[in-house]
């Protein structure tokens, strides 16, 4: 497992000192600066282009140079690929809408790498007049190319290959939350292509950020299209989708149990934090309440919002909680709704310990156990450290060792 | 200002000792059970539609029964308007469904009330053979009646009346929440008629919660349609959408002074916490700093998650989060985005004094100001306790009151 953080903001400060230090969790801290003002700019976005690192993506997956590092393309290794996208205004690319002509790849500006320095020591160039900065970012869809065998071989010749489908969790950090980017937007564009207000089709815009529903279509005679909902109101489809789950690290009543789950088809012993999406209308505490209740059983009272953590399998946020069960609200039912094969109360020590040789993640393939039992001890086994789980349960076993096990009632 | 919470969680507990209260935004806390696993069971939905309580709403309006109370129907009244729903399983609309019949009204089920008590104090009835009890809510979108004319007028005949266009602040807490998720999931539902996948039409299924992409068209013969992207994989278009957004208080290094923005169209002396939405693959704490530095210049350091507000115009997810700036972080520069008029420090002084007098909400009309100036003092105006920005205001003081202005290196 590549993993070069400790997770933790660096330094410390006045909100650190009062509420612990801000956790880092895997796919965030993106080094990258988005620029997200500067999207609709075509000289801008030309102009990065030249000085630009180029990311590979074929079906959402990512083309690795290694196992932890990702293969970043030169701009003349990529022109053929991005072609000449970033010509022509948002405004000229929907004013020139033609649903007859061949849709490109989609070619995603992700941002600059401020903190990138040139072998000589100097800043990264210029890349464009408001004085911004850095090695610029980019991200290619090139899904068809790949499956109509027209990516140039020689893009794959130096032992780069595509990462295996599944969770990518080997990736350093910095780079992994610019894949989780990248991810996320590539799996929105493709599954964005008509407009779920009208069924017409969509146009990409925003250097790959955004999607419009043209007003007129040139392969029609340019008449004007039926009004449609996604042209009018400020919730407009058309802009990136991210849902929002809860995962939450439920505590007992007294502070010295976890509340962890499993799912049938998780490695024998795996047990991890119960986690849900969202539902519309609801806030995040009152979701932790209802997911925990749902799946569990358990009542839970006070919920305290701990840290997020980008998911792009293929577009969540993960907001981490901890919360606390009600005094008689621990006992354990799965009837409601069938999702966990098992829900438990582990002790604290219990946890801990099963933290400190945690090696597993949710998307590792595990072998299975000896259905037999063998001679071998079947202990707890929970997430390794990339996972927002781990880093809950965590800070719930941090806080039973400060005392936070103490009857606040005594 | 209907207003009948403390907005902190009640009780104390472990958690809040440590952390300080949960606090409950408005539109949050919601007293319904969702029962989110019975949406799928018509003969549930049956039974609860005979003892439930109806919520109309137009184009995302509701009916009011006063300015502080939603009006609610019972099942002899709203039987007319939600016809034979739920009358088959989810598998049977898809199979049926057929693009030449007419589009019923959405009915949405919203949960269960469990703290409803008779008014001879015995619980309310036994809603499902599986021991869920309370009183069902119902929203039921009657906008295509009101535009035809159809809507009985008995209906409106007790003062009842629509909620004019705009923010609902207004709204007892318990029925904001209950509000807040019909608005959003109705906003979602008339939005989504279309699959974003294929462009064909999408039907209702759950109880109003999910939207299908059905795989066959009896007005086509039943022939399958086309794959579709929505049709395969996890991240399916037809689940509903909320947008994260963060809210955030960011305060200076040394802890005494917060940033506020302003946009043009805001009263005079208006200022609120700057916000934005979230973007894919990124953290709530980076996208805290980024935003920040967009639209203010400031750069942030740590940041802490603090609590969240449902913002159902239509479907948001505010998380608010107080933030710290970089020792030489501070200079504020609005050249970046043009989202804001202004930017500036406050002293926390002043943002109490503000806090203290805070009757304003984004969503009120306010009558300009005298443009001379005259003699009236013109002092800092913030929004009222029902925004989420109110509360991380509020933090925000009583951090510095509390003595988190101390330099953590002193």
């Amino acid at each position: 497992m590549q993993y070069d953080s400790t997770m933790e903001f660096p330094g410390t400060s006045k909100l650190s000192q009062r509420y612990g230090k801000e956790i880092v969790n895997y796919y965030g801290g993106s080094p990258l600066n988005r620029l997200s003002f500067l999207r609709s700019k075509p000289a801008f976005l030309r102009a990065a282009l030249r000085q630009g690192r180029f990311l590979l993506l074929n079906n959402l997956n990512a083309l690795l140079a290694s196992s932890s590092h990702l293969a970043l393309l030169t701009y003349d290794e990529a022109s053929g690929l991005v072609g000449s996208v970033y010509e022509l205004t948002d405004e000229e690319v929907v004013e020139n809408y033609d649903s007859s002509k061949k849709v490109l790849p989609t070619v995603l500006f992700l941002g600059v790498d401020e903190e990138y320095v040139l072998e000589d020591g100097k800043d990264a160039e210029v890349v464009f007049e408001g004085g911004y900065k850095g090695r610029p970012y980019f991200a290619v869809d090139v899904s068809e190319l790949v499956e109509r065998g027209e990516l140039p071989p020689t893009l794959l010749g130096r032992g780069w290959e595509w990462l295996k489908q599944g969770l990518q969790l080997g990736i350093v950090m910095r780079e992994a939350a610019i894949l989780a980017q990248a991810r996320s937007l590539l799996d929105w564009n493709a599954r964005n292509q008509f407009c779920a207000g009208c069924g017409s089709r969509t146009v990409s815009v925003q250097a790959g950020s955004k999607r419009v529903c043209p007003p007129k279509d040139r392969a029609d005679g340019a008449r004007e299209r039926p009004q449609c909902a996604t042209r009018s109101g400020i919730h407009n489809v058309a802009f990136p989708r991210t849902d929002a789950s809860v995962i939450m690290a439920i505590i007992s009543y007294k502070g010295d149990k976890l509340l962890l789950g499993r799912q049938s088809r998780w490695p024998p012993s795996f047990y991890s934090t119960l986690a849900g999406f969202l539902e519309p209308g609801e806030s995040l505490e009152d979701a932790v309440r209802r997911e925990t209740w749902e799946e569990s059983g358990v009542r839970v009272a006070h919920v305290r919002i701990h840290s997020s953590q980008p998911w792009p399998y293929p577009a969540n946020i993960m907001i981490g909680c901890i919360g606390e069960a009600l005094e008689n609200g621990e006992h354990i039912w799965l009837g409601h709704d069938p999702e966990l094969q098992d829900a438990r109360w582990f002790p604290m020590e219990e946890v801990k310990e099963a933290l400190g040789r945690a090696k597993l993640t949710l998307g590792d393939t595990v072998p299975k156990a000896n259905e037999n039992g063998g001679e071998e001890e079947v202990r707890l086994r929970v997430p390794t450290a990339t996972a927002i789980a781990h880093q809950l349960m965590l800070a719930a076993v941090n806080d039973w060792e400060a005392g936070l096990g103490v009857d606040p009632k005594t």
